[in-house]
């Protein structure tokens, strides 16, 4: 008999679902919305329904699902508890209880981030590795790290909470979380166009970056096609990036002395010279038994969360 | 029938060795002379023949031993293979193959200060954690992480491995490993003679410490002396190596959110005071989620290592 498992990965605005083979093969990957109201509280049920349609529509009997792999945007703990999931309007909802009683099946939860990083390890750009570490460079600088295959949680969910790693003691600006001098003020997509903005005012050198000020329409994606048309001022501003980046991933080494290093998120969209940038900082700055890391482009985007939730719980 | 355990911490000078219950109670403990010479060939046989002999004087059967456990000063791979123990005179020697064919015994080997780190949680400052950091302050600064009760030993076994973690990017002195900047170079008992001696020359404050730099006593302990006796510049020095310290652990907490950071060493004989400056600074650092670790001191001394490996073979 055939066996099967879902892969689920909830967020803000919609939940990813994918049905999985055993053997890890995505069958068919769809999209429900994510309704919020009423302190989220469908969303739980829209989920279990949508699993339970779709084996009826595939006519998949009960004993034939091997579980439910979830991940969710917030800190849950190893009993499957989501403690505050703000862009739910999640509080506290125990989903291997809540979500298991409506399909009466296994289910495996966890963090989104985390989630994603055992996707990539699995199916992705950190396919093959046991110790891997994702770094998701968006809006934001998230994390996810696997040591011998298993993502690490932490004591309280924050396990591979990198982007708020210090780094610099001097920085005026104030970071989300509250404290300043943070990775992600340096190494996310904001990062990038504000130290493209200050490497601008205090240099007088032509940059085709200047009609993106103007027009509004600075952004890191603006800076590395720059960086990549020759543009001396945006290489600076992505070797400044680079150093900061580098620096981060080199603790982060110091730590757990990964095999390879996961660069996803929009910023990794400009291709294999991000890692280059990343990597000779990393060169720089690590202790030299991590040396040998590797750094690769995440290879599944959106998906990376349905396939890690989908090894949640194959595992 | 009683159950035991051996649990073997090979340093570069001695070899401690402790008799364990199955329960992990340490019935008997003795160390023996680490034979460096001719690469360090006899170190093994002289193990073996050292647990051999304890058997033959308590009378304890091959079947009541349920294993061996050693610590060694190297990276040791999952297989029990170490790479270069430079401190043993060893290149690569697999231990699990060749302590397990003079004992026929199971034997499970892993790095010196993974393996204290085990201690420390198992029966020392972390007891009753899964999550746990040691970071010892010696002369260096090493470390051990624990995750779920497990150490993480990384992909070259530099896991843990958190005295490299670049922390000053102007530092003109070179560490040890080569780099510039490393939280050893400030953090450890050589970073606080380094730190007090920079202090002294740059102010002209009357201070307990400048007898000792006249007559070549500055020590880490006589820093922490002195700030207990009220020194004004001994305070001085603390608070810029807990700033260090404490930077250095918020990055850790960053990736691995511990619930418990255990400071060992000999500067911890400095006791509880040394808690104090070290999360004073973690606080200020620390991403939020990860501001309820407690700070503790090591409480197994010399005896982690046998304590942890004795963990390591019951595990």
């Amino acid at each position: 008999m055939s066996q099967y498992c879902f892969g689920i990965d909830v967020g803000g605005t919609t939940v990813k679902i994918g049905l999985f083979s055993s053997e890890g093969t995505v069958l068919e990957k769809w999209e429900i919305p994510t309704r919020k109201e009423n302190d989220g509280s469908n969303i739980i049920p829209d989920v279990a329904n949508a699993v339970l349609k779709k084996m009826e529509e595939k006519k998949i009997e009960k004993d034939a699902v091997i579980g439910v792999g979830i991940g969710v945007p917030g800190a849950v703990d190893d009993a499957g508890v989501v403690h505050r999931a703000v862009n739910l309007g999640w509080d506290v909802i125990d989903i291997h209880h809540e979500l298991g009683n409506l399909l009466q099946m296994p289910v495996k939860a966890a963090n989104d981030a985390n989630v994603a990083a055992l996707g990539e390890m699995w199916r992705g750009g950190g396919e093959g590795c046991l110790n891997m570490v994702l770094a998701t460079i968006g809006t934001g600088v998230g994390g996810g790290i696997i040591v011998d295959g298993k993502m690490i949680t932490g004591a309280t969910g924050a396990g591979g909470e990198i982007g708020h790693i210090h780094l610099v003691d001097d920085e005026p600006d104030t970071c989300g979380c509250g404290n300043h001098g943070c990775l992600e003020q340096y190494a996310s997509a904001t990062g990038i166009v504000r130290i493209a903005k200050r490497k601008l005012a205090a240099t007088q050198s032509d940059s085709s970056l200047r009609k993106d000020l103007e027009n509004g329409t600075l952004s890191a994606k603006a800076v590395f096609d720059a960086v990549k048309a020759g543009d001396t001022v945006a290489c600076e501003i992505a070797e400044e990036f680079g150093s900061y980046l580098g620096k981060g991933l080199a603790a982060i080494a110091g730590v757990v002395n990964p095999e390879v290093f996961v660069l996803g998120g929009g910023v990794s969209k400009a291709g294999e010279i991000l890692c280059t940038y990343v990597s000779k900082y990393y060169q720089k700055y690590v202790f030299h038994a991590s040396k040998e890391a590797q750094f690769k482009l995440a290879k599944l985007g959106n998906d990376a969360g349905i396939y890690g939730a989908a090894k949640l719980i194959l595992d």
